[in-house]
């Protein structure tokens, strides 16, 4: 075990984009277990878009991370000394921690990531953690799309959205996507199978979707709000459903973001907007592995990580979230497992 | 029968405003029914927020009235010649007609009001031909209030939400309601068992629904969008419910109107934000009615409307929604029944 602990703790509130003195990198002493707790070591690190609410004082779903604490976030791990009956040093673990090399454990934040299958712990922590979940109970719960109906996702290159249009496709749904490149579009379109790929940097996004909406929109599963979201309202059908998973478009605002100017669609249309966490699935994210599981296995489902190295990498590579410069999910690889 | 026929047309959309230029009012002749039609005498129209929407391009949620022709409304008439075997001369029928002392029904749009019990044909007419199912429909499928629950709703004078905050009442919730005067602010408290009315013309809206909504907000029935919308979004509670029935603070703007600001509140409450319109109720309209009726019996949900006499005075009266003028149901009179 190395003698110290490399950790970023939060300094300051990001006042629009994130910046450097966000956050800063220290060298701590690694932390003692109680009673009940373990300490494990990271292996991997999740970056989220929601890592940037949490550095807020957003109204948000859980309490912001406070100025001097270790920044939160999705981590995978190794237990290297337990002091809780259900945790042995070498297992594998994955939940809410910190970015940091040690850290602290408990049943109430980390599990064991179990037998991840045919599936390799990365991949499982990758698509099963936080992104599959999301997009499975999010487009399913919410959408609850029908076959031969139209599904619209915007980011549908990132982590999400990418799965999101895959499971439209199972569900024999046509698949429209939003993304900010060239490159990513010709990825979700030839690659992952989407009927319809959008560049909403270069095209017009209106009459681009109503192109590829023929019959309209049935389902759109929102991860950006904003011009994307007036556009797809514009062209929703009769009781049309707008699963909310995230506002990425305005989470680095330095004003007051308004809302859709075609909210009015809600009453005309008979929409319902309906917005989720998936830690709110945290019972039922067996049925969600297993189907998703089930999925990539039969090829139905492919996932792209790209992973940065190096903990001390953390704060430059979550910015790329913010700038459309990922495809996939982004993660750091800190050591291997 | 007299011998012309009064009628309302739509000569302008309006913008912003509705201005007197926007209908005009001509004597024509009394139309002949086909087989299969009836004529009707108009007895009383109902004026609705959504007159303004028929009478523009918005986006909506049936045509809009086409330049030049009748203008469209809530109708209750007296059957004077019929040629279609259901309706007989004499009987009482409302629907969806025109402004105008006579005119052509079919079974598609217009209905025999039937036996309306201890109620009055007039208080039939007003509470079950659209507001009272409305609110009705829109409460409990939409805002699913539960007891104990707090429900807050705007326009509550208003034809819709004064019955609204009433049922809010029968299911066991605290019901706070914004209106615009003080004497309507008194007479949802005092009178219709509001546990708290603002007045949102002179109170900071904000403070004041903190105030009345101690334990937040589970159900927020949304008559009106905007600043009212965006207060009531930053005190919902998890799992909150919008039912939403229109949105007339925005009806008359001449410029895109902005949604609500605090929008992102949809995804960290995981609140559910759904539209309807009464008419998609039609075939549970007795559902409705039968518990309306019932609770109308026994005092527990008690009805204003304001008659103004008058076929010509419909421009000017339908004017009064837009401005607070009226409390309760607004009808015109035009022939006693």
């Amino acid at each position: 075990m190395s003698e110290v602990n490399r950790i970023w703790r939060l300094r300051k509130r990001p006042v629009g984009d994130i910046t450097d003195d966000v956050l800063s990198f220290e060298e701590e002493s690694i932390p003692e277990p109680s009673d009940g707790e373990f300490l494990f070591r990271l292996n991997y690190l999740s970056l989220d878009p929601t890592n940037r609410i949490w550095m807020s004082e957003m109204d948000q779903y859980m309490p912001p991370v406070d100025l001097d604490a270790p920044m939160r976030g999705v981590v995978c791990g190794t237990v290297v000394k337990s002091r809780h009956p259900n945790y042995n040093e070498g297992q594998i673990v994955s939940g809410l921690g910190v970015w940091a090399d040690y850290q602290l454990g408990t049943p109430e934040t980390v599990n064991p990531m179990g037998d991840t299958g045919p599936v390799s712990v990365v991949d499982a922590f990758s698509t099963f953690a936080v992104v599959g979940p999301t997009a499975y109970f999010g487009l399913l719960d919410f959408g609850e799309p029908k076959e031969g109906e139209t599904v619209v996702v915007s980011a549908a290159a990132g982590a999400v959205g990418s799965i999101v249009g895959q499971i439209a496709k199972i569900r024999g749904c046509r698949a429209v996507g939003l993304a900010g490149t060239n490159e990513k579009c010709t990825w979700i379109k030839d690659e992952l199978g989407f009927d319809a790929a959008i560049n909403y940097q270069t095209e017009d996004v209106p009459a681009a979707l109503a192109a590829a909406c023929p019959d309209g929109i049935d389902v759109y599963f929102d991860n950006v709000g904003g011009a994307i979201l007036d556009a797809c309202l514009k062209l929703m059908n009769f009781k049309g459903r707008i699963p909310t998973c995230g506002l990425i478009s305005q989470y680095n605002a330095t004003e007051p973001v308004p809302g859709p100017y075609n909210y009015g669609m809600i009453v005309m249309q008979r929409l319902r907007v309906e917005g989720f966490i998936v830690l709110d699935f945290a019972e039922r994210y067996p049925e969600a592995i297993a189907a998703l599981g089930q999925w990539m296995a039969e090829g139905k489902i492919k996932v792209r990580t790209e992973i940065v190295d190096g903990l001390e990498n953390a704060l430059r590579t979550v910015k790329k979230l913010f700038t459309g410069a990922n495809m996939g999910k982004l993660m750091i690889h800190v050591k291997n497992i």
